[in-house]
């Protein structure tokens, strides 16, 4: 049976106190751009343990008087080896007995801004970058106990001709911050844009694309409440987490979301007893499917594709009613669209499952 | 100001009682497949008057026994000519002093289920068709005060090549009817799919593409707490409402969603203060705005370019400023993939706007 409202059911520790690790985002902790299986694990834990996780924004340098503090400006001074990507990952964090075929459960238990301020860039990468020409920082203010966020300024980018520098440092200059979004207010949703395992070829990949061992989905859901599943691809599992945002749209269209610097609680386990074969998201009432693809069409299809085959393999349905079902409860949403590989997830309503099928 | 808290204010009608008139779904009170600003009306109000309004659905000859009484009966035998689109068509509504220019105000008070059942067809038109080629009819009972479905039985369609004739009627065959989705429940949405004012131009215009008057935009959030706003073409509005749903996922997927004829309960108000050129969806929480393209990715466009001249218009936000909000707080959902032009619809949080700003 598919007890996903149990308690956490770990494959090891039965009856064994959990650990709570600390994983600290120093320099020896990060890495910066990539996933590579070949990375010797900052940490490695039992199924079951929890880990209190730094993860660290790469757009402290957007003003880097209010992103960054000493621990930051360490990492951003020295660690050199940066890219293809842009995101500094915390981890690998290996958990001990994981292998291919098993599912790495992640829950997200607390996800707590570092500094009381973020950014967000509208990129030469964004999706409206031929209508609006012109990239721009906007920096907001964070209430977190309210929830909220306020935009306190706005520059424009001319540190470099395009911002394709990863991890740019750029000098404060007061007399170019100007008033933006006057009287608005954004509910603050902190989450993990890129958490996922190493995916299994030995090599260094990027850590742009998300794919099906997870990385940069950017679904903001993944926060506080939300657990993530990931399937495992190599020995150890080898989580990485980065990419912190304080909030994002579905969609993420200006490039970037509120990016902000983000303590984490996370539990690790090993699952062994579910179907899923592409990242999967679990909260209280929803179940998420994540597709993806080189356009928003190719997402859309492997979106549905994916979701008609968890309902057959893992809710036990024919094809047919899973088509029916999709059809009249399934909710298809733009997860983003500036990621290179664009993403599209199904919202699956638990209450269409008073009792969870047989996998 | 823009102040859509504020109890609606009719531009007629000031402290004067509004009016409830009744508008049954007679023969002569629909047209089935088409919109036609050239159609007389089927009924004339005032503005902020309130009309008691039913909406049939084309799929009640998927199961006659269960989705039809005399009243749908009727309709089908007497009403011959139909098309070029499938929807059946309460109205038009005409609403004295409405011009073009002017924005109709429709807020959606009551659905209710006319009858305790409800069809889903996968049709040939179905976004997995090519996967699934198998045209298939669920028919799902309706529990109105739980606000939940499940599925009594499904067959195959096989009373013609192609479920492609309007408003076909199937013998009741109890020996082809198979049990279908056991234990799975679906939580109802009810609303209209299909409700717009008539386009421009004076010719009859199918009523399957969505477009700026509205039609089938198939959102399902056009139910009881939705408001929409759309913008007039010709003089009176003249609306129609029909394709009512009592429940579909975002993305429509199998070419339909839980088809079943509703009635509903309707204030209808012309709004001169409103900047919106585009339909818009107002909740309690929330503002859509809706997308349209050939493709998911042209909707997804449309969607995001719509959005970025409702936060200047109406909003008053620069366009750079508009664009970091968008990506930090906006959510973009697909509305659906079925209709030949395909929707996007994007998600603004009225928290952001704690003070609605002048227009």
């Amino acid at each position: 049976m598919h007890q996903t409202n149990a308690p956490a059911a770990p494959s090891g520790h039965r009856g064994v106190t959990p650990t709570i690790h600390l994983l600290p985002a120093t320099p020896e902790a990060v890495h910066w751009g990539f996933f590579d299986p070949r990375l010797p694990p900052a940490l490695t834990v039992m199924s079951g343990d929890l880990v209190a996780i730094e993860a660290l924004t790469h757009h402290a340098g957007d003003a880097p008087d209010l992103l960054m503090d000493a621990g930051i400006r360490d990492v951003f001074e020295r660690v050199g080896d940066r890219g293809p990507g842009v995101h500094i990952l915390t981890g690998p964090i290996a958990v001990a007995g994981a292998q291919p075929g098993d599912v790495l459960q992640v829950d997200i238990l607390e996800a707590t801004p570092r500094l009381p301020y973020g950014s967000n860039l509208a990129a030469h990468w964004g999706y409206l970058y031929g209508e609006i020409p012109v990239e721009r920082v906007t920096v907001y203010e964070l209430d977190p106990s309210a929830m909220l966020g306020r935009a306190v300024f706005a520059y424009e980018w001319t540190a470099t001709p395009l911002a394709d520098q990863i991890g740019i440092v750029v000098a404060a200059d007061p007399d170019r911050r100007e008033r933006a979004l006057p009287g608005v207010v954004v509910p603050l949703r902190p989450h993990f844009g890129t958490m996922g395992v190493a995916p299994a070829a030995p090599e260094r990949v990027s850590s742009i694309p998300p794919g099906d061992h997870g990385g940069n989905i950017d679904n903001w859901r993944v926060g506080v409440g939300g657990r993530m599943y990931y399937p495992v691809q190599v020995a150890g599992a080898l989580l990485s987490v980065g990419d912190p945002h304080v909030s994002q749209g579905d969609g993420e269209i200006s490039g970037t979301a509120l990016e902000a610097s983000v303590n984490g609680l996370l539990r690790l386990t090993i699952r062994r007893d579910l179907a899923y074969r592409v990242p999967v998201l679990e909260t209280a009432m929803e179940l998420f499917v994540h597709g993806f693809g080189g356009t928003l069409d190719k997402a859309m299809k492997s979106a549905t594709l994916r979701t008609l085959a968890i309902l057959k393999d893992q809710f036990g349905l024919s094809r047919a009613d899973a088509y029916s079902l999709m059809s009249v409860a399934v909710d298809f949403t733009v997860t983003q669209v500036v990621d290179q590989r664009q993403g599209v997830h199904a919202r699956i309503d638990k209450r269409c499952f008073p009792k969870w099928q047989s996998s």
